[in-house]
């Protein structure tokens, strides 16, 4: 046994959802966009130009355009390689104290993921049972604060005066709000940002924009804190973001007639969706992402998932204590969604 | 003085070189290839198409791609967002232990940056008076080894038997090393990764494959350090490579007879420039990379910097011990590296 084995760091990595190569899949397991991006990106296309030289190490054509779409200053926005390089980065500036971090036991599940990986004590709270967030779970002495609003894989939303109770009693530690799927129904933190200097919203080009092939999400939050966020990424790597996604994400981030369009069509596909599951025997918190997480009254969420699988259609399940009966569904079209429920009606019949 | 201050991860971040947005500048300051990449990224353009979806995590066909330019299998790749990606995740994967790491006094800046970032204990090993790397300077019990082959920013070059001189003195730790540069006339380390487990190889595709704005990066080594390194990726980001840069890496790398010959024009450009430098009264290391690293027998580097950036032409100066009086200048195209040294001829008159 070499001792270069022992100087390895341990790490147990988060595992995405699967990304099947064979053609004809409906894939509702990734909560990807079902349209195409805007137009506006294929059109830009021909503006990639330049890919001998590095990119501009700031990005600052895709902050400003980030930074004006939000109606804040370019020091207030930070962009990454999609909103997990963002929460990466922000982990390993802002999570360095001695007391735990605070998530709930239910979320996204990179948190735990990045708080192994840089060695940072953390701490759960358990939702309650129709798996809402209880704002004063997170009163009292932290390392710090994160949650998905809406939440992930719940789908379900916290009010905005129930975020900002959070953030109130926190103002000694950063706390992170992860809106990846704010656009499909909720209302943002981001004006809280102006209010509290120690918030920080993240947001991706991911999910609403229909661009997750690109990498790009972005955080808003105040100078001091998007400062120390530049620092760190300029001390892991100065040229994160490529020419590409640079060019093409700001020229996406202009077309807001076709953005508001296709995310009404989802949140209408989603509220159909919604009864239909229902009228099927399923049950869900109320969602207000780009997905639903339901449990049937009585068959087996691993067995539908499988027998989804075998059907071409993919949605997501995740083997852990409290949610081992669920699916997560991603809204696709409706017609992706119609042959889903079609392929229910049979399996349940 | 809030508290969440406190917990900020301190960092001095690497300062990349400027990348000025003016017209008409002459860029011999970070290392880019004059000449645009292949004309099969240009065709390859039309291929990206599916932008709404995740690219593969595993980034396969451009781990494939890369792997078989190479004669390795594709679990003995790992890709990155460009070669510091690459680096930034081996030290956070493999420099755990509680010796010191070691690398030169002069090398690529980023080394001691990530060794902060990560509180990684490190050590110097200062260069001799001719620049030069000597091996037996890395014997002796320490957390690992890293070096870049040739060296940056002297251009010199290690020879292969020195290279693993250093490998055979260090089974017990990782030892990598960095060929940014290897391409412009080095011998690579790459084969020996089938001798020493503990080898990793890292190269790049912003240098000699013109393709710095799509930041690709990538290591060679056995499946365990790969696989090591892939699980420290999965716990950061699952998403590091965008699709564009997929598609238009695993294009570019079959073309090699366009690689050959540009990478030739530079190298016979280089050793031209190299005399022209002599007799201008300048004295430098026997660069085998796209750069050299030169000292004026009376002019001040600084002034020069400072002189040449009047005229828009850009070269590198690093404000350091031992280095302060020395100028790192690209390889450009003939014609750029005329004007330059119009320029000195006017300069030094």
């Amino acid at each position: 046994m070499k001792t270069w084995r022992d100087n390895i760091r341990q790490v147990v990595p988060y595992t995405p959802g699967e990304q099947p190569k064979e053609q004809g899949v409906i894939k509702l397991n990734t909560n990807e966009n079902p349209y195409p991006p805007s137009p506006k990106v294929m059109e830009a296309m021909k503006n990639i130009c330049n890919l001998r030289k590095y990119p501009d190490p700031g990005a600052v054509d895709l902050v400003e355009g980030i930074a004006d779409y939000h109606g804040f200053s370019k020091d207030e926005v930070f962009v990454g390689v999609g909103s997990d390089d963002v929460l990466a980065i922000a982990f390993l500036t802002f999570f360095n104290g001695k007391r735990p971090i605070l998530f709930p036991d239910i979320t996204y599940s990179f948190y735990d993921v990045w708080a192994d990986l840089f060695q940072i004590p953390y701490e759960t709270k358990p939702l309650d049972e129709q798996f809402e967030i209880h704002s004063e779970d997170y009163y009292g002495e932290n390392g710090g604060v994160i949650f998905p609003n809406p939440n992930a894989p719940t789908g379900a939303l916290l009010h905005i005066g129930a975020v900002e109770d959070i953030i109130r009693h926190n103002q000694d530690v950063v706390v992170i709000v992860d809106e990846a799927y704010i656009d499909f129904g909720g209302e943002t933190a981001k004006e809280l940002t102006r209010k509290y200097d120690n918030l920080l919203v993240v947001q991706t080009y991911s999910k609403s924009r229909s661009l997750a092939g690109l990498r790009i999400g972005y955080a808003i939050g105040n100078k001091e804190l998007i400062k120390a966020m530049n620092d760190v990424k300029y001390s892991f790597n100065s040229y994160t973001m490529n020419e590409p996604s640079i060019v093409l994400g700001t020229a996406v981030i202009k077309d807001e007639a076709y953005f508001q369009k296709t995310k009404s069509q989802i949140v209408e596909t989603r509220e159909w969706f919604k009864k239909e599951m229902k009228k099927l025997g399923f049950s869900f918190a109320d969602s207000k992402a780009n997905f639903i997480f339901a449990k049937h009254k009585e068959a087996k969420a691993k067995d539908i998932f499988e027998a989804a699988k075998e059907e071409k259609i993919y949605v997501r399940y995740f083997s852990k204590p409290r949610i081992d009966n669920y699916l997560r569904i991603t809204i696709g079209t409706r017609e992706e969604m119609e042959i889903f429920l079609s392929f229910l009606k049979k399996y349940l019949a």
